[in-house]
């Protein structure tokens, strides 16, 4: 069996910088035309300028010469109004705001989104969308996406024309309330948080390479989520949040959050959706509702992808010499697993494992 | 400020063998004058011959002479009802049940409570108590506790002399559960649940030294666990479930769980006891009730408490050489961590950290 969609879009993904960059970036190019790439860097990207360079920094890496990389600005308690406009000048998609504390590189993060206000109007003004990490600091980890709720409402009730998504969401709730708030309000929905519940975190032993952040919640949650993804509801479109780190910095007393997916978000999301039975709404997903929402034209080109398993590998070195060994690598969601899809004609993800006779 | 305790037991530990064992026993032996060992050892505990040559390695590697390790036998699919009595001649004190695969060495451990209902029957007329890790496999990781209570309630029902102990417990469920039932039914507490709470293991950082099975839950739920610890309910008695693993078994891409506590159990009791302003009756919880359940003697002598800061160890290694290095070694439960309170006269946790002027 084979599918065959449209050339599809990242609307999520994390590149980090440097040597880490250089690295990943090539697995998001070679099966997506567009990305949008956080700004939650260290240092982070905050201004038209510093998006710039990091835009440049990744095209160099990426390939395949027409991968397009659409660049966000973090919005901290510190942006001032005026900076959106520039960064709507220079091309600057989206603005991502991050509650304080709540992941990675976000210790600058949102205090308190009232006292942004103008800030959102200036987004409103300029019809640059809002990305959201929606979660409340300070709340039980469990609860944290549905008590950023009311800050969501808030902000959609304010800023009636600002286009805003909630990301990678986890809940049920979450669901319920992006169906019900008006059509300016979408949700982005990761592969990884369609497969994983918490007992894949911490049901028997603690795995690092399933912890993220918001965390994989209730099989209920998740089946939710499912729906969502493969209800058609133009609402709910592909991220990935694919965020690599160094085995080092997970696998250890504080590990950090963030999944590495990019080698095999589409064939898991093939695998999913051909699971719900619902392969013909993939396109949808992962290359129509995202373009729409952001008002990006849609992409030329296609990608295939056919039910031919293939391996997920279990470590991408990065290291600059190979004495530097496994703690230079960085170990990808679901490494040493068989997918039951892989994209057609790709470099990646195509080890393909024999089938039985 | 001091508060004098009788000598206390520890109703619930593991020691592991062999080079560990000999490194962790001494920590429990130097504060307790008896604790009930957990045999799921690899291999496990299954009859009072193994129980007895268990004991004589735990004896040897206590310092102090007079430390009384009280033995238990796994309970599982394959015991039969005959064991039961032989091993109550020779002085195994209860019997374990673990639902198989719900935590470290349970795999082999009961599928079906209904099919060992002989076993029960023979440790209810032996007069030997049934200790229980109270979680339902299968089921949500968060669910698992409440889902067992319904076993527990059965065979509180069809065995009604036989003492019960739910072990560990987490959730405000089973405290209300256990306090319903009959007074042959009672539970441990550890001292790491009265502080932790999921968001300590996966809030923010992934933290393997704070993951254990049953798994720390909501606020809520350790406010219900703190309450019936200082209740003065003698139904409620102390357990450190203190579980040391090699930190190379804990930093890893699926890690143990279990958290090693025996450095710092009562200073960490009397921090929690001296919070709820209930100081007074940290004696019944560690010396008096648990003794009573079990139908054992008072201890002899006192220890004392002094509120006088001490450090936790970053790590206790257990190697034989300097070269086999970090990985080779322990890392207790709120290392580095300062605690307000310390074991007067005690050769651990006597680094003191000296009192501001």
């Amino acid at each position: 069996m084979e599918v065959t969609i449209r050339r599809p879009d990242d609307f999520h993904v994390h590149f980090r910088r440097g040597r880490i960059l250089r690295t990943v970036v090539p697995y998001t190019a070679s099966w997506f035309k567009r990305a949008l790439v956080m700004p939650n860097t260290d240092p982070p990207i905050l201004s038209a300028k510093s998006a710039e360079k990091y835009q440049q920094e990744i095209a160099s890496a990426a390939r395949n010469r027409d991968f397009q990389p659409l660049m966000t600005i973090k919005i901290v308690q510190s942006t001032r109004p005026e900076w959106i406009p520039a960064a709507r000048r220079a091309g600057v998609i989206a603005g991502k705001g991050y509650p304080t504390g709540v992941t990675t590189n976000a210790a600058d993060g949102i205090r308190n989104f009232f006292s942004l206000r103008d800030v959102f109007a200036a987004m409103e003004e300029e019809n640059m969308p809002l990305s959201l990490h929606g979660e409340q600091p300070g709340v039980f980890c469990l609860d944290r996406e549905k008590a950023f709720l009311t800050t969501l409402e808030w902000l959609s009730r304010n800023f009636p024309r600002l286009r805003i998504v909630l990301e990678h969401i986890t809940t049920r709730a979450a669901v319920s309330r992006v169906r019900a708030l008006p059509d300016k309000v979408a949700a982005t929905i990761t592969a990884h948080h369609l497969v994983l519940t918490l007992d894949d975190v911490i049901g028997e032993k603690l795995r690092p390479h399933n912890f993220c952040l918001p965390v994989a919640k209730s099989p209920e949650d998740r089946e939710a989520i499912r729906q969502a993804a493969v209800s058609g509801d133009p609402k709910f479109f592909f991220g990935s949040d694919s965020a690599p780190h160094p085995v080092a910095d997970k696998e250890r007393a504080d590990g950090n959050p963030g999944l590495f997916t990019a080698p095999l978000t589409l064939p898991l999301l093939a695998q999913v959706f051909e699971e719900e039975g619902k392969l013909d709404r993939l396109k949808n997903f992962t290359s129509v509702f995202g373009a729409l929402f952001y008002d990006l034209p849609a992409n030329e080109g296609s990608l295939t992808l056919a039910n031919e398993p293939a391996a997920v590998p279990y470590t991408i070195p990065y290291g600059t010499s190979y004495s530097s060994g496994f703690r230079e690598a960085i170990v990808p969601f679901m490494a040493g697993k068989v997918l039951s899809w892989s994209v057609k004609d790709s470099n990646y993800l195509s080890a393909r494992i024999p089938l039985s006779p």
